[in-house]
């Protein structure tokens, strides 16, 4: 698909059987109008990657645990994870223990045992979670797409520079997209 | 304290601000009177701990996600993890995604945010999920005591030869020591 | 092929292309004649495996770091990992920073990039480090056959005891066969 | 000691005994005046943080291995990794399997294993492999000063950004300071 800085996948075949799209979220995700716009935008992209045969995949970064914190800091894994089932929710979800969505939880062995390598990014904040998620599965071989109209931006000159960061040296963390393209590519 | 093949823990001082017990459960676990009494002690010895001033983690292993599979075995990481607040329940709770229980989940993030390198193995079964557990908590640079008489085995010659295994070459993965050697040192 | 408690793989398929072998080496490898002829029988297992497509691994697993023991201890990480080119050498090499062969190193980035989900696993110890590297290897997803007759033992019962645990509950880390069952699979 | 958007280390004591400074390195190292004006501040800091009775870790950063590269491209795997013993040299060396500093390599293991939980950030390049290396120390719970003058970037307006990702939310990812300031406060 069209895509910078190289038509995405790298390999050139977009098959959604090998297809997740990773919605991050964080604990005080930004508000206002962008940031309400880029949620719908991850919401149709991922009714559309279900539709196709992909996975949909909730992950949920957070603040690392810090030694001062103690206890009380480990709470929020008390959240329930859940394996929702139905209408625009995710099919899996994975609760990280930092702002790389793969730290401390399951979110690669899910990714690997349902056989998915294409990794769609969406959600918030763009240059914070999202960007640490996408950093740390192009390291572990993932081949991975930013839907840049999907993510929200904790700052919008900050959020065009994070884009900019994985556009380097012919992609040095994956390729930039816009969710249009994508439903182009899937429909 | 007294335990095999040496004192443990190793520098010598059982510092109870340092220790935290494993409470190792699988999906099925072995019955019986001795998998009861193990377990009895291993709730006894938990209590002790806590009140020392140490931590409980339970521990929850399981088999791995097999790519087979899919998306079905993924299920029980839907069931929720959860911050117990009392009586005879531990204070925190990990739930794996394999045999070792610090796969695919935060705990060695908990255990280094409450500054535990202490720790005590209990639960079940010594030869499979403990043994696991006890194993990767060594090779993360963990100082591990096994106690025998607070795991269940699943096959009591194979429980036996997992201790030997624990002893080898001066303690190759830690020590193995029983929980009225520990409780009297916690006193 | 025959194994028990199941014929390996799992899903009945033996791709070579899917092949690797992890030979497993430790600090203090045993000596004696069994041990020796478990070296020879590896180096030949190794060698149909690389005739055939498979690909063949040098694991070196070591004891873990320990705090006490400084950057001293640290020093056998100065020696080179090499990728061997030819004769019975491997073709690639990892160097653990524990018993386990997949922890403090990039095995299971090696292996994934070169496609390999079929592991069989060969060296020494079987109890101690060969066993850590497989149950590790098995919560990762890998599907893993130990060869009994390439595996040294540093204590004989022991070494049957840590194959009883491979099978138990249907193959709970895997499959154990004979490397003569193997290469009549492979040839 | 000043620092933005706090004053580094979080809970205010800089004790040498826990401090470590990690040397960034990537395959291809930005030219010009300004990446050699950055890479002398960073010997600096390394011999002062030296004396002061810190460690100096060379951390060298790498793309990830690809499944489409094959075997080749592991083949940096075979470069030594060194225990260098003198001059401005590095105490220690990691080396990667990936942009992060910390992924498919014993880094972790060693400073745990030294001691060290508080670490300064230098080397190339800020916006790529020391900010993927700093994300994900302070995921693993180490407490991170980025030392900007002893940075150089790929591209400077990117640098800038990178720094003000770190500030935002009352430093997510850590703190920023200059070198000068961190000499006053090691001497």
């Amino acid at each position: 698909m069209i895509s910078t800085p190289y038509p995405w996948p790298w390999h050139g075949s977009l098959d959604p059987r090998r297809l997740a799209i990773l919605a991050v979220t964080c604990p005080s995700p930004p508000g206002g109008p962008s940031a309400a716009a880029a949620g719908e935008v991850a919401g149709q992209v991922a009714g559309a990657v279900r539709k196709a045969g992909g996975l949909v995949v909730r992950v949920r970064v957070r603040p690392p645990l810090r030694p001062s914190a103690g206890l009380a800091a480990a709470a929020p894994f008390g959240d329930p994870p859940a394996v929702e089932d139905g209408g625009d929710a995710a099919d899996l979800e994975a609760r990280a223990a930092g702002w790389d969505g793969f730290h401390g939880c399951p979110l690669d062995e899910l990714l690997r045992a349902a056989g998915r390598d294409l990794l769609l990014l969406s959600g918030c904040c763009l240059e914070l979670g999202v960007h640490s998620t996408m950093r740390s599965a192009n390291d572990r071989g993932y081949e991975c797409l930013l839907l840049s109209d999907a993510c929200a931006v904790a700052d919008a000159s900050l959020g065009r520079a994070a884009l900019s960061m994985i556009e380097m040296s012919g992609g040095i963390f994956g390729a930039v997209g816009s969710s249009t393209a994508l439903l182009r590519e899937l429909s």
